[in-house]
């Protein structure tokens, strides 16, 4: 399939989940079940789909990295057991791991509460002709901190810094950095992987059940289960003022982890396929310059 | 002299040369060999007051880094030899240097070029309690990059995002960034050295005859020497686009250094005074703490 075609093909997959616009955005919109025609028996299909998809990638990824003009940031946030881990491992295997860095952001250090929030963000930012995933991102400041407000007071602003226009004020100076980052070549892609509570109980039972997966449940995340309308809502009020045409949200439907795969790797096969990456042609000296080195590799 | 009258009397020697309005602005309504009314037979007395501003700033360092609250961005701009290292040295060698740092930021290396053009800037800027100083800045991207385009080609840009928008769309951004860091805790003054092409030349000369400055002159500084007027159209177009209340530009005379130094000090010291800045006062849980260790203490 030609580049075209895998581009438009990608494209058409995400659409129904990308929002550019966020004004109208509502949550209750999108289902964290939905898995448009495909159904449970199709899995097996959707496993193909995603194998194709993971070698696409990894051919533009080749590309994005020889051409070294693009960054490429591709952020998760979601609740806990949402399937982030999962769907980063799933997508981004197949590619060089020379041309991709993941970056956790869990709670912030002492020396980054010693910044300011976007600090601990923006010194790991891609490079040139890299992939950068942030697993959790600034974003983090306007949910948990907004959900617990005390965290904001651990963040040692200065008392006259905090005032009810802080969340407003949070959303427009994120919007501003990502149109500056977009207009310095780096492209910004945000998923929210959107589980339902039911499907959340289900995966943190399996947690405690299974004694491989025991590791990855903590009371804690039980804890801000409580909060869970909280973080709706702040998840929707996020979405609605930071989504935009050059840093669009993927609203990823994640009670089937199977479908959340395919959606996430079409988002970004899609991302990629429209920079039109080529590899660096050269020039006539430099193509000289070969022909010699030829020659004299030849002879000995 | 009570805090607050030592911050009214700096803020008025200040004021004349501070610009928080940009729109107005025109470079030529400011005398590079401006000394207020100071002559050049009162330089004792310029450095009487030098002196003592300079304990001040000290004494205010000290709250700055207790209070560990407010970090402060100090950045200079100026063509060569206008004093900017000079500035730094007799203005801040009083400050203990554990609460202040310095950056120089010189030509962009490769890893710079390979990021967005802030990101070197960023990464370092000042902790909370601490005092930053950018010896040139992430200004540099609207002078010297604006006078010699070739470096815009240099920065890997994709050329899709370079178009004759780029410099009003880099004043927007460096607007934005500097708005959200005064939002959470960061103090923002900026100050540019206004030399004359007279002065500079007699610095030049100076440079080349006496060895023990020799190593401060470059050839290169004479080339960009030729381009003065295109770099001062630069200088002005940047304090209009850039100046504003929350992160005001100082147009500094330096033709005098004695006088730039008054002048920057002043500056300095109307910022950190305008902070309330304060020890941190103890709750009476920690106030009994001390006392507890006290009598431990008095018993050995």
């Amino acid at each position: 399939m030609k580049l075209k075609e895998i581009r438009d093909k990608a494209r058409q997959f995400a659409k129904p989940f990308r929002v550019t616009e966020g004004g109208k955005f509502r949550l209750r919109d999108f289902d964290p079940g939905d898995t448009l025609d495909f159904d449970s028996g199709d899995k097996p299909r959707a496993e193909e789909a995603l194998r194709e998809g993971v070698e696409t990638l990894a051919r533009l990824q080749d590309r994005l990295y020889a051409q070294d003009r693009w960054g490429v940031l591709i952020l998760f946030q979601a609740m806990d057991a949402a399937g982030k881990d999962s769907a980063i491992k799933h997508v981004m295997s197949g590619i060089n791991p020379q041309g991709c860095e993941v970056h956790s952001f869990k709670a912030p250090s002492a020396e980054d509460l010693d910044h300011d929030y976007l600090w601990r963000c923006m010194k790991v930012l891609p490079r040139r002709g890299h992939i950068g995933i942030f697993n959790r991102s600034y974003y983090e400041e306007t949910l948990v901190v907004r959900v617990h407000p005390e965290l904001l007071a651990r963040q040692k602003l200065p008392p006259c810094r905090i005032d009810r226009d802080v969340w407003k004020h949070r959303f427009q100076d994120i919007r501003s950095v990502e149109r500056y980052l977009v207009r310095n070549g780096v492209v910004v892609r945000k998923f929210f992987l959107h589980v339902s509570k039911k499907e959340q109980k289900q995966r943190f039972l399996e947690r405690i059940e299974k004694p491989e997966k025991n590791w990855k449940f903590s009371a804690a995340d039980l804890a801000e289960r409580d909060h869970w309308d909280d973080y709706m809502r702040a998840y929707e009020d996020m979405i609605r003022h930071t989504a935009t045409p050059e840093a669009p949200w993927y609203i990823v439907p994640a009670d089937h982890k199977w479908f959340t795969r395919l959606v996430v790797a079409a988002a970004v096969i899609e991302t990629l396929a429209s920079l039109k990456l080529e590899y660096p042609t050269i020039d006539a000296a430099k193509r000289k310059e070969l022909a010699a080195a030829k020659r004299a590799l030849l002879k000995k």
